[in-house]
Formats: C-alpha cells, sequence, structure tokens
C-alpha cells in the first residue's frame, strides 16, 4: 500500500534540514527581546489577526466576534522556587500573571490552558495543591481552566495560556506627547520581597508574601479601556523597562516625577534594612503586575489609578528628566 | 502609604501554605491519565466554557461566537531529539501535533501561541529555524503565531497553543454501539520511524521523516463533521489507546478489524528489518496524527477515510475480538 495521504503538494524547499547556523551567535548573546524581534520577522499577519505579537496580548477574530490571547512560561529556579513558595501560591501566581496580561488590554480574561511538565517522583499532591491555586486565582474574576496537558521533565514547567475578551483593546502603541502617565496596583512590593527572600530573610512578611502571590488590579484594566486609555501594558519585569516598551511602541518619551511615588511600609523596611533607596523597588522590581497607562491630560483619574509622570516628544524613559541609574528592570539569558 | 490595592476581600481560607501532602503517592504512581482526572475535578465549569477538559481541544464561548483551544508542552530528549531533527522539523512537528487537535475536533485551526525556553548557550539560528518549521506548517492551513514568550531553562521547552474555529465541534463522547470505526491519515508509519531511529538506523526515509514531520490530515477533520461524525479524536499515544478515550468518553466498546489495515511499504520494511508484526506500529505507533472517527453504519465514507472497524456495546478496545496483547501506546511518566 501506497501513502493514505498521496502527494503532500507540501513545496519543502523552502526549509532546510542543514541550514547554515551561527554557532557563535547564541541566544544570550542576542537577549531575550532581540531573539523576540528576530522571531517576530519570521511570523506573517492574517486578515484574523487582528492585534498580533508585540503587546501584552493578541486579538484574534472569530466569526461574529473577537478574543484576546497571551501565553508565559515558567520554569522551576528561575521563575519561582518550591522552597520559596508553597504549591498553591506558585499555581496562584502562575495564572495571575497571565490573567494580567488581559487585563493590561483592557481585557476581561475567562479562560486559561494550563500545560504541566514535572518529574515522576514530585508528590501528586503537590500538582493537585497547585492547581488549588490556579482555580482559587481565576476565581477572582470568573475565569476558567479549560484545558491542558501533562508531561515528564527533569524541572518543573508551567506553561499557561490566558485568553479574555475585550470592548476596545488597549496597545502599547496609542501614547501621544501630552499624555499622562498613571498607574494602578501596587510597585515596589515584590521586588522588595524578593531582595529579601534572595538574601535570606523571610521578612516583612508583606513583602515576602507579594513576591509569593501578586495581587494584580484586574478591574483597572477595563476601567482605563472604558476612560480612554492612550496605551497600558502591565509592569512585569519593572516601571521603567515596561514603560520602555510603551515609549519604543508609541514612539514617544516617558518621563516619571520621582515625588509622585509615594513608598508603602514593606518596602521601606526592605530597603532600609538591606540599605538600598526603596525608589529602586519602586522603579525597577518586578512581579508585582501593577498597570502602568497612558491618559490625555484632561482624564480624571478614578481612584485606582494615580499620575506618576507625562509623556514627552522623544525617547527613552527618564526619572525627574534624567535617565535613571542601575538596572532597568529583568531580562532573561543575563 | 498603605497599600494602594486596600483590602483584597480574598478569603484565602480555602488555600493552604502547608496543605497535607502525601510524600508517597507521587506522579508516576498515578500516571499521566489519573493525574488529569485529579487536575479535572478542581477544574470548575463556567457559562462560557462549552466544551471543558476531555476532548482534543476545548470550545469557549465569546459574544458573538465561539473559539477552540488546545495546548502541549514539548520537552527536548522526551517529544524531541537534536540529533535526531533538525529545528525546522521539530517546529513542524510542534505545530502539527498542535494543530491537529483542533482538527480532530472537526475544526479549522487560526491561530498559535509559542511559549519557548532554552539555555542561553544555544544558537539564536536554531531559534529561528525553529520558528521557520512553524511557519511552514501553519502555511498549510492559513494559521499564524500571534504571540508567545521567551525565557531561559536548562532543556528546551516549546509549549504550544492552538486556537481555531468549527461550524459543529465533534467530540469523543458521540459513538454508539452500531458505529462504524474509520481512519483518515496515516497509521504506524511515525512509530516504525521512531523504531528505526531508536535502534541506531536512519532509514527507512519515508518512515524516519515520518516520525521527525508527521503530516496530519487537517481537513480530514471537517470533513468528518461535515457528513456527521459521531466522535472523533487523532492518533497521538497509538491508535488502541486513542480508540480508548473515545470507548470510555461514549460508554461503549471498539473493535478493530485487522483484515481493514494495509500495510504501508516503510512499516513493513521497519517490521521486517527488526523482527515486529508491522501491525503492532498501526496499532500502537504514535505520532503520525491520524484522525479516527465513528460515523453511523449508513454514512458513505469520503476517499481520504477507510473503514477499520465497529463500535458495539461493552467497554474496551479489542481487535478481532480480542484484547491486544502488549504495549497499547504512549503514556508519560511510565
Amino acid at each position: 500500500m501506497g501513502d493514505p495521504l498521496g502527494p503532500f503538494g507540501r513545496d519543502r524547499t523552502r526549509l532546510s534540514k542543514n541550514a547554515v547556523m551561527d554557532p557563535q551567535r547564541t541566544v544570550a548573546d542576542l537577549g531575550e527581546f532581540k531573539l523576540i524581534d528576530e522571531v517576530v520577522k519570521q511570523v506573517g499577519t492574517g486578515q484574523h489577526v487582528l492585534i498580533g505579537p508585540g503587546d501584552d496580548a493578541a486579538q484574534v477574530s472569530t466569526k461574529g466576534g473577537s478574543y484576546l490571547v497571551s501565553t508565559d512560561v515558567l520554569i522551576e529556579g528561575r521563575h519561582f522556587r518550591r522552597d520559596w513558595s508553597s504549591a498553591a501560591e506558585i499555581g496562584q501566581k502562575a495564572a495571575a500573571c497571565n490573567l494580567s496580561d488581559i487585563s493590561a488590554m483592557g481585557g476581561v480574561a475567562n479562560a486559561l490552558t494550563v500545560g504541566f511538565a514535572a518529574p515522576g517522583d514530585l508528590a501528586a499532591d503537590w500538582v493537585i495543591e497547585m492547581i488549588k491555586g490556579f482555580v482559587f486565582e481565576c476565581d477572582h474574576i470568573g475565569a476558567r481552566i479549560v484545558g491542558g496537558d501533562v508531561t515528564a521533565s527533569d524541572k518543573i514547567v508551567i506553561a499557561v495560556t490566558a485568553m479574555g475578551e475585550a470592548h476596545r483593546p488597549v496597545r502599547r502603541s496609542g501614547a501621544a506627547p501630552g499624555d499622562i502617565v498613571a498607574f494602578a496596583g501596587r510597585l515596589g512590593w515584590a521586588g522588595a520581597g524578593f531582595a529579601a527572600l534572595s538574601r535570606g530573610f523571610r521578612s516583612p512578611k508583606l513583602a515576602v508574601d507579594a513576591h509569593r502571590v501578586p495581587h494584580p488590579p484586574y478591574a483597572a484594566g477595563p476601567q482605563a479601556a472604558g476612560i480612554g486609555a492612550t496605551s497600558m501594558t502591565d509592569v512585569s519585569d519593572g516601571l521603567l523597562a515596561d514603560a520602555g516598551h510603551i515609549a519604543v511602541a508609541s514612539g514617544v518619551a516617558i518621563d516619571f516625577e520621582s515625588s509622585c511615588f509615594e513608598i508603602a511600609e514593606p518596602v521601606a523596611t526592605v530597603g532600609e534594612a538591606l540599605g538600598v533607596d526603596p525608589l529602586t523597588f519602586v522603579l525597577t522590581g518586578g512581579d508585582d503586575y501593577a498597570l502602568v497607562a497612558t491618559f490625555s491630560a484632561q482624564t480624571v483619574l478614578p481612584k485606582e489609578w494615580t499620575r506618576i509622570g507625562v509623556v514627552t516628544d522623544g525617547t527613552g524613559v527618564t526619572v525627574d528628566g534624567v535617565p535613571y541609574e542601575g538596572a532597568q528592570g529583568h531580562e532573561h539569558f543575563r
């Protein structure tokens, strides 16, 4: 019997089994963001792709509607540690960082898929507790786990895809000079908690807990969309780094005013204990999943949003008019 | 300054930081399928979840429409080997096995997200070639990569989520006694290729290539839905194992007739070389992503579909009326 598929009619000449590769140019050399740029160059567009790669979530049309989708991969030892966080906390955080991406588009998340890989000797109850954490976080906004995959690996891998809907998706590219910049949620809490945990401390509890389980201000995303936010993103890598994505996508400069930031007590406590300016946590700490957005200057901000800066002509992100000294935020492969 | 979020109002009593876990009951003890059962018990339903976990894809409603979604996690050394397959082939296969899940619901896939983790010393060009493989496979059916994530890990992880649409999703649960069973695509090719590669052979080329890059019969999925398929799934773990999922979901028994299977030449060649009955590859080999479906007995099957068995009262899957001896297919953690 021949091949039941018959000739495939697939022109494979575009693909090479022995592609010329430069082994000297590694993923680490390029870095996370340049690698993503190179990948996105390969990806075509389609009529059904209303928003493609480069925002917090993509938007895909269906017959009669559309949905938002975003994905994240979390690796044990890099994104979470079993000696720092319980299984339920790790599940909550994995859900939160993905649900936040939908919120950052001005949408409401309603579905998740969870791909999970782990060593065979992991306690089955650990997985059940992790899923309870997922379900708990999803329940805040009515989202549900709709599917998943389970496989074996040496280290735990949690791959999450979140989906949802938005009346009017807010992209990173709409900020204009003259707009104001505002944030909702927490800034610096998780970063301070991470710094404390990294030095072997287990307190202050509020900061450490903030690192273990973020509390994204989910409702502030659609709220911002409703009052005309011109751009928005969530703060996963650090305020300066993520505001930088808005600045690049919008072709503008952003200046933060340090006097606008009030330092929360747990953040101040960690700063004092470690001899670090607590503003560093606020400006460069990741993992709180605050939202940062831009609005026209006339916008009356609801109480959930705090004005922290302005959009101007130019490029880059500054604090009180000058570039911020020190690390701007987290980048993988560094 | 206090917490900008105010009180969360989140009742965390449902979650325990120190949950009682039985360390003796491991993921490997439970096995892949029982673990999934335990996980699914934790997952609630929602009005917008039209089809939840347990099928090849879930179906989620949007305002005015709906979409299908399915996810898979592929781990280097378990799902692919860089010394067996090129980067482009690995990308093609990762895309194919996910696009196939949408087809197996009777749908047409149109969007993918790709989560990717790799060691920093991986050649950046390897990633670019892998993405070219994804794009090549997606182009067959007009699907697009709409988003993704890149992070660092010790081993390569490829987490794919595929989305699409179906006029009438076909589930695993609709088979009824008296129905006929049919398949579309290839059976045994990839399994034979895997057996050859595992013993150090690089031929026969057609079988080895089939393991490297499957050719799912994408169009046969919506075709089957159109002519009234009562149940359907794709063959990723082996025909007997995957037909077993239909049997359980539908509460029926399935009997295959061995005389209905023609053995393709590359499959026969591998069987002869390795001293294995080639029917073993057809019945238990995974990774070809054939489709297996049931239809009412009166259905006139299009040429893409071949009748291979019947649905009867009872439970379990048999071949010529008796249980098949030997491994039924692949299960992780074994």
